[in-house]
């Protein structure tokens, strides 16, 4: 690469579980997740990623069961495998009132609150935060968590998306349609607190939802906040192409992401978005160690707690196929499924060796996310990810708080020696900080947080203002 | 009265927007509700109540608009009248990480988010608290609201509470029935989190809610949060005698509160519970001064800004008459309303005076709610509410903080003087604090800030246990 190097984006990846994605490792002493409960874990991870200059911490979510596993769920319950888990959108405002530059991104689902709630809930952290909430829109692909919405079970992905486009175009029209800049005039001396000829019902009529208005919320900082997706099939890239502002990913290898950037900001630019409206995020791990020996040293006692089952039934769960009953060392190839033969296949064709076992398939899931070794091998392996069109890093825990510790003492130096990342944060809102300030706006100026003028949600500003009341 | 008093509970009335009660007072200087975007207001507020050994704040809260007004909703933006407003329960976490003991409690309507996600939310926030949660249940009972969820429009009193009675069932078979008491092991040296044979699905199936569970979040505190309620209909008075601990009443004086505290004491008693499981609080208002003069002096300070026409909208919003377009020295006799009649009827007999206006009417309602005079005349005037039954004060607000503070350096000495007012926290979570230890529960033990067994609530003990998973 000629051109300099951009900075890497940098977010924690977290859930409110004791068990998130590399299973087992809550048994480790000095794993701190099993206190999740407990808001200071929380507050005291956001001010020591804030003190690093992380982006953003970002709260994945689930609601329900994440599949089976020997017929049943119990697997999960007893290895904490997402259950319990607790709600990340009611624990922000904490994290926002300990801190003032970091964004807080959560993951809410369509199937989950009404759009007027959930905007309401959104602008109302926007504000709390000085405009540094990150919404991950997701659509629920498990089955349990829809029967925990008065679904049948499972939605079909193709309606599911449709769903979502609905959902997001009521909460567009809230943020960015219903309030007209300067309906706010808090005059105290003429008593007018609103201008309610800039503030509009948006009438609402689709298919699945219903909703008047007006938003009860004036406009945040950002108004819509920073969109996140993380689809990857082609309903779902096509989506995030059109809706999202970053995208996380998690890839086998830079050149398979390389793919899906190159696919996403192409069918972005088809949209009449820019390439560079997108960020995309690697979901990685990180060992780290003064010499590579060390590096491995210490993978080996993370390896010592990961559980190879509680990795096939998260994996199972992931892809709809139940791999309990079966022993680790059964090859994929002699598994029986019935609606996963597909993902199977994939899998066993992506699976290094001959006769790959599930144990081999896990642990190879596992083994692809994680950088181990000195500070400059994994920024030279960043450098990668970088080069393949990945802009920031969503780092996956080993354990909390020390997988970010071990990020911050040992990788952050070395990432800050070549250039790529930061060492104070930019002005303003969580979106400013991200992309830059917006051409003709001062940064922290009225409107500079709010979306690109290019994205799908802009063509309601101003809608609704020859709607009768 | 012979026996010792109680002490008074003490809480703060509050919304998260410019103008909740009384009407026009944001345009005083030094009204920083004003500032009701901003998180340190509320933060700050909390301490200071803290400090003052409150026993709660709680955000009252409505998802739509009021009501019409000269035959729309324009007054209510330029008045700031609840509009605009934010969503409380995203804000809670911050004030829990802010203070240490004073109950943190908040309405949410049945209509607003499913009870699925509304149960996890709330078990999240009472183990971010720990355990002082309170949840004022309420049915939202004007149109915009039920529109901005789906809802056609009006939904008929009964079958609003009828949807509640469904509601809360849901949220109790998950708060109390899920999960077993000793289901938590995390067990590091076995590997096992959670027993997989105490955790189990609900399986719900009602006329509105379909709902398999499991809940996703572990027993907090409280299991329940504390639960509020504030109907004084027929209906509402029968739902509040099953299931509230505490209500909040608005009554025109402390006969009337006790005619309505009577009532609901004895349903709930013909329900199997104790007279004294339930709380009840008034909604009242201070202005004092050292001398009366000076009170009186205050009193008319407020008055200046105490806005008539956003008081007439106000009352009009919540009795369903559109009060606008007459004059303010219209007789309440000669206004003309389809469906109001009956409540048009009621409002002429409770007014004082001949032949009552719009005026008097409104200043008699906030007239009612104050209480105007030295902290010796306040008291003396509480304790007859209190000898009609009333256990508590929701404290409402001309001005934030400076009610809070008039009310604690005026008022909060001299019920201190008498033993009224506690001067330290008694230990334990918010229902221990409010209610005293229950029996065979040492403070601040497992079960000890559970429900009362004669709740409702409590069959659902154990009742899932032989379910099939």
């Amino acid at each position: 690469m000629s051109q300099p190097r951009r900075r890497l984006l940098l977010s924690a990846f977290l859930m409110n579980t004791p068990a998130h994605i590399l299973e087992g490792l809550w048994r480790k002493p000095g794993a701190e997740q099993v206190r999740y409960n407990e808001l200071a874990l929380w507050t005291d991870l956001a001010r020591q990623l804030e003190a690093a200059k992380f982006d953003a911490l970002f709260f994945a979510d689930v609601v329900g069961l994440y599949g089976n596993f020997n017929g049943g769920w119990d697997a999960f319950v007893s290895k904490g495998l997402q259950i319990p888990s607790n709600d990340p959108s009611v624990i922000i405002s904490a994290l926002a009132a300990a801190t003032e530059n970091i964004g807080l991104a959560y993951t809410s689902s369509v199937i989950q609150d009404p759009p007027f709630d959930f905007a309401r809930k959104i602008s109302t952290l926007d504000h709390a935060s000085n405009g540094r909430i990150g919404w991950n829109i997701v659509t629920s692909e498990i089955a349990n968590a829809h029967r925990n919405f008065n679904q049948p079970g499972f939605t079909p992905h193709e309606e599911r998306y449709a769903w979502a486009d609905e959902y997001v175009e009521v909460v567009y029209k809230l943020w960015e349609g219903s309030w007209d800049e300067g309906a706010l005039l808090v005059d105290r001396e003429r008593g007018v607190f609103a201008d309610p000829a800039k503030v509009h019902k948006i009438w609402h009529k689709g298919p699945r939802y219903s909703v008047e208005g007006p938003h009860l919320v004036t406009p945040s900082p950002q108004r819509t906040p920073f969109l996140f997706q993380a689809g990857t099939s082609k309903t779902g890239r096509a989506f995030a192409a059109r809706n999202a502002e970053a995208v996380f990913t998690f890839s086998g290898s830079p050149e398979d992401a390389r793919h899906l950037v190159d696919d996403v900001r192409a069918q972005a630019v088809a949209h009449g978005r820019n390439a560079r409206d997108l960020a995309f995020f690697a979901g990685l791990s990180f060992v780290v160690g003064s010499t590579e020996e060390e590096a491995r040293r210490k993978k080996a006692e993370y390896d010592e707690y990961l559980d190879l089952e509680g990795l096939a039934a998260h994996a199972g769960g992931a892809l709809d196929i139940d791999l309990g009953g079966v022993p680790l060392d059964t090859p994929l190839k002699d598994i029986r499924t019935e609606g996963g033969q597909g993902i199977l296949d994939s899998l066993i064709r992506a699976t290094p060796g001959n006769a790959p076992t599930v144990a081999d398939m896990v642990r190879w899931r596992a083994e692809n996310m994680r950088l181990v070794g000195t500070p400059e091998q994994i920024v030279d392996q960043l450098e990668r990810w970088q080069d393949a069109g990945i802009d920031g890093i969503n780092i996956v825990n080993h354990v909390i708080p020390g997988s970010y510790s071990e990020f911050i003492e040992g990788v952050l130096p070395e990432l800050r020696r070549r250039g790529l990342a930061q060492s104070e944060y930019a002005p303003g809102s969580f979106r400013e900080k991200v992309f830059g300030a917006r051409e003709g706006f001062a940064s922290g100026a009225q409107g500079a947080g709010y979306l690109s003028d290019r994205h799908p949600a802009a063509r309601y500003r101003g809608a609704f203002v020859d709607v009768p009341k």
